[in-house]
This record gives structure tokens, sequence and C-alpha cells, in this order.
């Protein structure tokens, strides 16, 4: 089985995407999960231009690394300098990782008219760079940059650039489609090419600009190409880079190729690519392929029912070799089987309740209705089901709350919450204050409850979010309020929805507080004892 | 040149994707949306499965459409019945539309596994469908069920499905890639023996569980199939269709066929993918190709600087062919480059203000550490530029605010904020009261400006999210509130960052009444003069 080696760029390329900002310490924990998941590369930054990455190769040298190479990315020589005395190669050098990628010119376009320099020195450049590289023992990768672009108005300049960096004795041309705007046939045919013409290892570095970065990955690989460039989640630039979570179970599963060290390695692709989600603060499209929340959702009537009787029906493959889940949805599509399925698998007895399961399906539609979603907000709907069921004793209950804030523009605002709710049969009645009218609710929940439920302290609030519901209601819509909670080891989500957010909020709060309560907490002694 | 049918079913296969419910307005909205865009066929529903489905397509009458073929969905009859005893036949039929679109089994396991019958009877289903429906003059579009899956397992029986309704008469055979398992050299391949082995038109319906549903679609059109369904950004079961915002310019742009009635049509693609965003409640995914926010955003430096000498260097079509734009990011990769060109942008004079610009740059990278993001939030951003650069006087001053909310869980929660500003030498000291705190802030706002400001009353606020920055701080978190707002003709979007919601919210509100009255209406009242 061919091996293809994987060059993760999440670290490099991957934050040049929109709204994607990462702290040393958080690329250190991205490089240790990707090391986990098993990728051959792991850019880490371009030392030359941004100090935070020179910070980052510092650190970086304390990791332990099991399966990655550590690569440092950089450009070849500024022109008419001699590549001792270049500072960007200097700096390639100084972060000291076993592996480097230069970028360099392959488009004559680009070399007349970015660079303006001869395209000879181009070459030079090129040539130099990689040589020195080599001098200092460093794996040399060189990023062939414009390639198919350049390939198509000057074939004959492409891979020159390409022979100049193989006779340098380089140990990879990634050859790359930079403005991602090449189809796979072209993709195929021209690495196939540069593969005749050139003796050299060849990878494939693709941009999503035409929603085709995945596809001309794999054909780039169906040529002949054996390392493979790209992030996790497919963040980068403009539309991003080509996305491994779907390139890596594509080659793994569908093309018989091997990337990861084991299939046990797979199994974490879900896991780490919601990681590198939640630390790039932008949470994975539920739909992605793959990994995605939605991936293995289904909503449609008779799919469910199919796929209650047999799973190859409708999903491509288990979702368990990549680490992900099959869900069942409800929804306005569903029908009782829907319910009936969801409640079996709360493990709630359904025999000979036809009639309650009809009406709960009524007033979840009704509920939708309204604004909520059920999807994304698994505990609330745990709760709407045993309450309609008869199947949950409420561990406290409400009977007041308010809400008071001082809003200052700059500097602290405060925020005051009373509230009067029954626990254990006493009445409990007293204030607290936060930064915030969800901290100080949140904060008046925890005080009135620690003495009769101290294990609440174990648990804390990881997500809130807020969308409008009817834009044109502007501030006065309605708004759904989604929940994420976490006691270290289970991770649960709830929602609230009304015309006033913070009553939105605090609907998802008491769900959360009462989830983690009444139905994580059990289990857990349960497992204790 | 070649052209390609294209036949949208956002408005049935979109409508299984999960988050995604659409009322029969909506639809409506849709369809018209479709239509100006200039689709075939527009597939809007199953009517023999869904009661809303047939409102819609009784609503739809009503409709003047100028390019589309309203297209019902059903399924081939049921087993054992004739077909002119079928409900869900008859209920395609009572839809009234031009075109009808019948799925059917091509994978012989699900015929003896799923539906358990003969593998005869199938075909025979198949038939007497097609047969019937032409009977009435509809066009009938045949979706052959897995057929790719069916096709690898069994290719005499899968190939035998496409015989049958070819042979009832049948106007296009769909090949559907139902579980999204294919890769595109099979669907390649598969697709060009079934146009040599029966002599029917060919259409293509790929999902993308594998990230490859567009390239699938291309794949199957350069092998000869001449109708692409898909729907648009994607959205569909599990990880959705093909979408058709990126198959449509991958087809008219790079691949030399036609797929809308002319080349301005093409310019209406951004805004029809937003506008179906917006309606479907799950805003496009900023990255997505060609119609994305950051599709032609740039935010590396190198490439910033060298964008401003030839968008060639790294865009791989102007933005206007597909009716998108080019944004500049600012960011802590950014360097003055970018402030500079951000600062012309906005008309800002620059020249010999190098240290004020420093200055500027220093102010947003230290704003951008607390959290702040101003990309997708240039209203915000250019108050900040502004303000900076001693280029604006605000059009009120707020001296203090304050909100209270009594929490109810279920009915009516309240918040009363109470105001004092100046605005025009005046102070103005008011309450008003809101469903929630944020209306509450909104109404006191508009309540203490109207007297002054009266066009306060043409704007609104459109869109508000918030996000907690750090999770690990829980919901002492800081969040980040973007708000948009809209005088129905310009829109704009706002950003605040606080430990207290409220804060924050007030922030980015301040900051979109601001915009609106200092920079809106001035250039509004510029051109009306």
């Amino acid at each position: 089985m061919s091996y293809v080696y994987l060059l993760d760029t999440t670290l490099r390329d991957g934050t040049q995407g929109e709204g994607v900002s990462l702290t040393v310490a958080d690329k250190l924990k991205i490089a240790e999960k990707l090391d986990d998941l098993g990728v051959a590369y792991i850019e880490g930054g371009f030392p030359g231009a941004n100090p935070k990455d020179e910070e980052f190769f510092r650190a970086a040298r304390s990791l332990r690394l099991k399966h990655a190479k550590l690569t440092a990315f950089g450009s070849t020589r500024r022109p008419g300098v001699r590549v001792e005395d270049d500072a960007g190669v200097r700096a390639v050098l100084d972060a000291s990782t076993p592996a480097v990628a230069i970028v360099g010119k392959a488009w004559d376009f680009h070399v007349t008219d970015a660079l303006r320099i001869d395209l000879d020195e181009n070459l030079a450049m090129i040539r130099d760079t990689v040589q020195y590289l080599k001098r200092f023992g460093r794996e040399v990768i060189f990023d062939a940059e414009h390639f198919f672009d350049g390939f198509k108005r000057n074939r004959a300049y492409a891979l020159a650039t390409v022979r100049a960096a193989w006779e340098a004795g380089v140990d990879w041309v990634a050859l790359c489609d930079t403005n991602g705007g090449s189809m796979p046939h072209e993709i195929h045919d021209i690495v196939a090419q540069v593969i005749q013409e050139v003796p050299v290892q060849v990878g494939i570095h693709t941009h999503n600009d035409c929603e085709l970065a995945v596809a001309n990955s794999l054909a780039a690989v169906q040529a002949g190409a054996r390392m493979v460039h790209g992030t996790i989640n497919g963040i980068g630039e403009r539309c991003g880079n080509a996305n491994l979570a779907s390139v890596i179970p594509n080659l793994e599963l569908k093309l018989g190729y091997s990337c990861l060290p084991s299939r046990e390695h797979l199994r974490l692709l879900t896991p780490v690519a919601r990681f590198v989600g939640e630390v790039c603060n932008l949470v994975a499209h539920s739909y992605q392929p793959f990994v995605g929340h939605s991936a293995f959702a289904h909503k449609g009537g008779i799919h469910v029912s199919a796929i209650q009787r047999n799973p190859e029906t409708y999903e491509h493959i288990p979702p368990e070799l990549v680490g992900n889940e099959r869900r069942v949805l409800l929804s306005e599509l569903s029908g009782v089987s829907n319910v009936l399925a969801q409640a079996q698998a709360f493990g709630i007895p359904t025999e000979g309740r036809e009639a309650e399961l009809r009406r709960l399906l009524d007033r979840i539609k009704q509920m939708e209705h309204m604004g909520y979603q059920f999807e994304g907000a698994e505990a609330s709907q745990e709760l709407l089901f045993r309450r309609a069921l008869n199947d949950f004793t409420p561990p406290f209950r409400v009977l007041a709350v308010r809400v008071d804030t001082d809003v200052q523009r700059q500097g602290e605002s405060t925020s005051q919450a009373i509230i009067k709710l029954e626990v254990d049969g006493d009445i409990v009645h007293t204030v607290s204050e936060g930064n915030g009218p969800v901290n100080a609710l949140d904060a008046v929940l925890r005080k009135a409850l620690a003495p009769h439920r101290p294990e609440i302290r174990r648990m804390h609030l990881t997500d809130y979010k807020v969308r409008v519901l009817d834009e044109k209601d502007a501030t006065a819509a309605r708004v759904r309020v989604l929940i994420e909670s976490t006691d270290g080891e289970h991770v649960w989500r709830t929602v609230g929805v009304s015309e006033n957010v913070i009553a939105a909020s605090w609907e998802a709060l008491v769900d959360s507080f009462q989830y983690y309560l009444a139905l994580v907490v059990p289990s857990q002694a349960l497992v204790e004892a």
C-alpha cells in the first residue's frame, strides 16, 4: 500500500484565515494533537516574518513528538543577496527544525511583475537556498508557488523551477495551486507531466476557492504525488486550504492509500478536528464531512427507519471509523418513529405509550415553531422527553429571579442577581453579583444550591451562543440561547427561547444545572459505586 | 457551447439539512430568487409526504416564473398497487407542475432489503410511474437512488432500472450518489458507461459526505451528464448536497459550459446565496467559495501589497463576476500597508500621517488581543479609524445607563432601561422598557434621540450575535457581540467586547447608532441634494 506524507499547515497557512488568531500556547496544544493524530510534518510558522512564530519554535523544542517532523516555513533568499546573508533564511535555520519548507516563484509573471527580477535570478535564488539549507542537514521542501497557473502559461519555466530545486538536492517539491483556481483534471494532467519530466518526489498544496481543494489533492495523489499539504477543517486564507479532515479518510478509506500510522489513529480524526475548531475559535461547520456534528445525522423519516434496519442503507462509512457518531434528528419532518427511537435511546420505557409519544411529537413541533432547536441541545431534548413522559424529578424549583445591570461603556460594568428557590424542601433566598447578567445568574444559582448540592462546583459553562430568530422584529425578536457545559468529563448542551435574552439564558442555564444534578451526577455515582 | 440544466433542490432536499426549516412564505421567496438567478428547474417539495409542500405548490401557481420549471418530487408507485390508485403519485400530479421528479431504487440490495420486494416488481414500479406521468404531459425526471453504490455491486441491475425508465419514455435519468461516498474518477467512469449503454439524457445528483459533491458533479458533466442537481450553499441531509453556488461558476467560468441565461445572471450568485442563507437561518459559511464573505479577503501582508498592484496575483477570478467583492483584512499579521490601504478606502487623508497610522495599528492589535474582531464589523472599524485620525464628531454622548430585568421562566419577562445622554447640547434623561435588556436599551436610545434626530426611525437591528471568548472563564469570560443594522438600503455591522454581555451589546449598539447618524445619513442627504 502506498504511503502519502501529510504536511499539516494549520499553524502556518491556517492562521492566514479570516478570524483565526492563535497564541503560542494554542499552537503548542494543536501541535501535540496533530502529532497524536500522526501527521508526518507539522508546519509550525514563518519565523522570518513573525516574532510569535520564532517564540513558538523555541517553545516547541520541549515537545516530545512521536510521529511528526516539525517544519519551519520561509522564502527563497531575496534577490541580489548572498544566501548566507539573508535574514529570512537565517530565521528558518534558527528555528532548529528537522524539516524546512521554502516558498519560491514558479510563475514567470510573478517573477517579472511582482518580484520585478530576471527569470534566471529567480532560478538562482531557488538553487542557492535549497543547497544552503541542505548543507545544514535539513530535509527541504520547495513550495512552488502558483505552479499550476504558471505551468499553464509558461510550461518550460515552471518546470525549470522544479528542476532547479531538484538539481540543488531538494527532498520534495510541493506544487501549489496558490489561487485555488485549478480543476481536478488539470491538476491530474500537470502533476503527471511533472513526474515524467523531473525525477523528484512531488507534493500537492491546494486551496479551496472552487470548492475543489480536496478533489484536487486526491487527483494529484492519483497522478503520483506522495505528499499532501492541508489544514484541519480546511482553515486558511480566503476559502481555506485543502481540508485534511476530509483528505485523510478519503485516502485511507476510499482510495487505498495509507497516511496515518494506523487505523486506530484515524479514530482521533473527529476529536482532533473539533479540538482545533475550538482553539481557533471557529467552531467546526456542523455539515463538515466526516467530522461534523451533522455528518451522520439522519432527519428524513424514510432514512431513519432504513438506518435502523441497516446503517449501510444511508451511510457511506461507519461513523466510528473516524471517531464520529450516528444521530437521529427530531424535527417537523419527523414521524413518531423518530420520537420512539429517541425515547428508546434515552432508555425511557415506551411500551404501550403511543398516545403520549404522539402528544410529545406535537409539543416538539410547537416548540420548534416557537424557535427551539433541539439539534445541538440534546440535554434540553432529554429533559423535555423525561418531563413529558413522567421520568424526571426536578432537583430544585425556581420561585423568582431578578437581575440589575449598571452599564459603563468603558471600564467595569456590574450585574446583580436575586433568586428565590426551593431545594430539598428548603426555601433559599439569596443575592450575588457578577461582571455580567448571565454570570450573576450563574453565581446566584451556585450560591443558592451549593449548601445542598456541593457537586455543583465541578461543572461550568463552556459556551454561550445567542441567535436572533426573527430579524424583522429587530431587538424585539425572539432569541435562542444555546449553552454548553462540562464537568471536565461530560459535555452537554441546553437551549432557551424568549424575547428576552436574559430569560432565554436563564432557561438554558436552569436546564444545564438540572441536567447535571439529575442525570450526570447520579450516573457517575453509579460508576464510582 | 454545451448547456447544462440546473435542478435546484434547496426547497426539497435542502430542507433535509440539520437546522433547516422553511415556512411556505420562505419557500415562495426563495423560489422567486432562484428564478431570478436563472436555474432551469426548481424542485419545490415532496407533496405526497408533507402537507406544507402541498400548500407551497398551491401558492406557487401565482408565481410568474421567467426561467425555471417548477418541479414536484415523489416516489415510484408503492409495490402491489396500481399506479392510478397510488396516493403519492396522485399528490405529485395534483401539484400541477410542468416537471416532476420520481425517485426509485437502483441498488438491488435496497430493493430486496429495504423495500423487501422482487427485483422485477421494482422495474415495473419505475416503468408504470414514468408512463403514467408522461400520459399527463409531465416532463419526467427519474432519480435513480443509490445508483453508483448499486452499479458497483450489480451493474446489470442498476442499468436495468435506467433502461426501464428510458423505455417508459422518461425525459431525464438523474444518477444519484445518495450516500455521498463515491470518488470523482468512479463517477466519471460510471456516467460514461451509462451514456454508452442507454441513449437517455443523464443528470447527476451528489452529496457532500466526502467533500467531493462539487467535484463529482463536474466529473459527471465532463463524462456527458447534462443536468446537475444541487442546493444553494450546499445545504441538505448530513453534509449536504452539491453546492450550486460553486457548481455554477465552475461550469460557467472554468469549464466552458453554460448553465444560466447570461453572464449578467451570474452576478446575482452572491446576493442569492446570501439571501438563501438568511432565510434558512444558516448564515453562509464565511469561507464559502465564490460567495463567502472571506472568499476574496486578503490578510497576509505580502498578498495585500501584491493584490494592490495586480489582483490576478492572488485571485483566481475577478470577484465582480459572481457579485462578490474584494476585502483587505486587518489583523495582527497586518503591516502598516494594510492600515494605510484601509484608511484610504475610507477616504481619510493619510499624507504624512505615518506615525498616527502606526499608533492606530498598535491600538488595533491591542484591541484584537482583547477579543475585538473588525473582520465582519466594518462600521466599528471605520469609527475606530475616524476617531483615531480625528475625522469624527460623535452625534451624541452617553452619560449613564442602567438596565433591570425581572426573569420569568415561562411567560413575560420584562426589562427597563434608564439613560442620561447629551445631544446637540441638551441633556436628555429618560426611561423605557422592552421585552429584553437590549431591546430596552435600543428603545431608550431611540426615545432619547428621536426629538433631535427623527431619521433614527428608519434604521433597525437585523442581527445580534454573542460569542464567549475565553471559555475557561465560563460565564465570567469576555464576550464579543456583533450587531448588524439596516435602514432598508445600507447594511452595517458593529462590535462590542466586555465581560458583561449587556455592556458589550451597548457598545455595539452605540456604534451602530453613531455610524448611522454620522456616516450613513449625511451621505444620503448628499445623494438626495
